[in-house]
């Protein structure tokens, strides 16, 4: 893999290099220069919160983890790349790895956190507001100009062979980790040691993590976005949603699975089973030209008939949508862009530019635009028995199955994701 | 323990209160109002870092990941915690615990993240910058008033029972992972899967830890904040470092101890057991009226002897001090304050209010006051083979036996930490 994946990259910086060069002639700009970020600490104390860096500067550079960096783009020179690199027997110092791509830059290692040569003509691009909280000198320049921000952001949109080679990879090393989870589920460990588990497989620390992994057994499989492990199994086991990933130079895997324990009713196993079958049928859809709000439409019909295939309702698929049930069992979206960062940039905009926000009767949708070829997004289909949200329903003469749905309530829910790219005819899932 | 713990929490909580009181008096305020803080996600993204609640916060509600919530002390009722609890489908809603510190409080959960009533004379004491970027009213009130804060600081060095129960509790946790931790280096396991036993056997995961576990094995030993958990283990085992703790109801263990693997010279070992020495004989040490500098430079004075017995250094126990050659093997503080964060607050300072510095030969101290009962320390001397510290005394003809240095240079170093309570005529070890 080493050596198609640096000859992959070096095609994507000259390809960045030369769309940056075009931005910077449109909107006259003499350089771009892009902000790493930097952790501060937790107020009034000296430690540190978790940190990852700008997604722009993770775009060019694969260290993720960079604080204090500096790229400058140029219109005539090699892009400058200001390494932060303190000279402290505290920390292990910041090396540069024997990769091909660090000569695509010019690289200069600083003792200090500085701020580079900026002109007035200038755009600066990251967290100003922490630069300049902490210190940071910004005499010239022009901080992150909303059209120039766009336009990068929208350079995200379309991967790159190197980019699907980095979600490949992250979805393979994330994957390991999904059979370890199944496997200390088996295994009836509680949540914390699942999730241990998962790191172990993974090869990873949780703070390294792309999100906060979600390991939720029974009904914390109904927890959207459950965030604690708990650190005790309970005594009957229903089910394990784990959505876990894995970042590959900083590139991120999204992947969700759903299992069956020894404690659930048959018709829990059918479920996971019948929305696997809908995200692979969903999948088999995907190809340029697609709407993703109308997928996500199409999401919802193939959980009305799933509900009405197990009986969980017993009226018609146009019913079981106007009467909002599907949203009702499944209140997120279909699926989101998936880079270096996990809900990538940019899913709310159209192609050209103009806003695109979901629609109202599905706030939680992350991505809106027509797919078109090198777009990497994950898809998602979920049903779920959230308490708070089938409440209001249970008040109504809805021919909705309530013993069944009460039998699958210790269960939480089903959620099955997995992350593809879009081809030109097609799609590949990058999910082995 | 539950319910000594409980009774020792409600007379925490009445002196507590007794103090704030007298304190809204001398500098009169209507109330004192103590923001948890919230966590901002990552810049230009929707993912959140790790958090911890304010300190002050803390000190009174072992709630220590509790954000947009607030305490709010008053002179003649209850004080009242706004707890933020969201009711939302996205995460598990924050719940009360059912312990009876909940009954000293008057307890409003909200839906939103609030601002409570504040009068001009309020004085708001938390992270001020936070709340008002992300949208907060602060119509009134004095925001984080100098002089009350640094009381506020000083009433956190005297540690209640209740704190050293937690304390106790705290390191009783952590020692369980040091065990695991000692097992995973002598079954050859790697750095990462070393730190994955210490979480699995402390009963926590990374992002709960009170400080970035230190996990180094060999030359990383003597970097002194190591970062980083290598996925692979190297051929040569010649030493683990692991410096780890755990929070229980957010107080902090902090404990340090280093092993020999089976490629180290039979000196290291050696070394290890004489620093385990020199950290006993500072802990016996420990009494009311002991100046912490005078113990620091005690500590180097034990460093010295050390070197000579061990022919690390062929000149004498003054020589050794006078050339900063100690130093240069020890470069951090003795010991620093333990409580709700691991490097406690007003250590630096005299117990009148006096800012007492670290002195100009020693500017890693985070301790110079003179040890009082109920003050919690660490003390965690040690010893390390540092290239960067080394190197200018390698240019000198002082005394130094540099074959056996360089043999010990690939074990990095030793440092070995306990965490200790003063008593009215003594000192009791909390590290088991």
């Amino acid at each position: 893999m080493s050596e198609t994946l640096h000859r992959q990259h070096k095609a994507h910086l000259d390809n960045l290099l030369s769309a940056y060069r075009s931005l910077m002639a449109q909107y006259d700009y003499d350089s771009i220069a892009l902000y790493s970020g930097h952790a501060t600490p937790h107020y009034g104390d000296d430690q540190m919160p978790s940190f990852q860096a700008f997604g722009h500067f993770v775009h060019w550079v694969p260290l993720w983890e960079a604080e204090h960096s500096w790229l400058v783009i140029h219109p005539d020179k090699r892009p400058t790349l200001y390494l932060y690199a303190p000279n402290d027997f505290w920390h292990l110092p910041t090396m540069l790895p024997e990769e091909p791509w660090v000569a695509e830059f010019d690289v200069q290692l600083c003792t200090d956190a500085i701020t580079p040569p900026l002109t007035d003509n200038t755009a600066i691009v990251g967290d100003i507001a922490a630069l300049r909280a902490s210190g940071g000198a910004l005499a010239n320049g022009q901080a992150n100009p909303d059209a120039l921000i766009q336009a990068l952001d929208e350079l995200r949109i379309i991967k790159s062979d190197y980019e699907i080679t980095c979600l490949r990879e992250a979805n393979r090393l994330a994957m390991a980790g999904h059979e370890a989870a199944h496997a200390a589920f088996a295994g009836a460990c509680c949540e914390l040691d699942i999730q241990l588990a998962y790191l172990a497989a993974s090869r990873q620390r949780e703070s390294h993590t792309p999100y906060s992994n979600i390991i939720g057994m029974n009904q914390h499989a109904g927890v959207l976005h459950y965030q604690y492990y708990d650190v005790s199994a309970p005594k009957q086991r229903y089910s394990l949603l784990v959505d876990a990933g894995r970042r590959f130079r900083g590139y991120s895997a999204d992947i969700t699975r759903t299992h069956v324990g020894p404690d659930a009713p048959a018709l829990f196993e059918a479920l996971i089973n019948a929305m696997h079958a809908v995200k692979d049928r969903l999948i088999a859809s995907l190809t340029p030209g697609v709407d993703f709000i109308a997928l996500h439409e199409q999401m919802h019909h193939e959980l009305a008939e799933v509900m009405i295939d197990h009986d969980l309702f017993r009226g018609s698929r146009e019913a079981a949508i106007a009467e909002g049930i599907t949203r009702a069992f499944c209140p997120h979206g279909l699926g989101h862009s998936l880079g270096v960062q996990v809900h990538d940039v940019a899913g709310l905009r159209t192609a050209s530019g103009e806003p695109a926000p979901a629609p109202e009767n599905h706030p939680a949708l992350r991505l809106t635009r027509t797919l078109t070829p090198g777009m990497v997004i994950t898809i998602e289909p979920g049903l779920y028995f959230i308490p708070m949200l089938l409440a209001p329903l249970r008040n109504t003469s809805l021919p909705i199955n309530w013993t069944l749905v009460d039998q699958l309530m210790p269960c939480g829910g089903i959620r099955v994701e997995d992350n593809i790219v879009i081809t030109s005819d097609g799609f590949h899932n990058l999910t082995p």
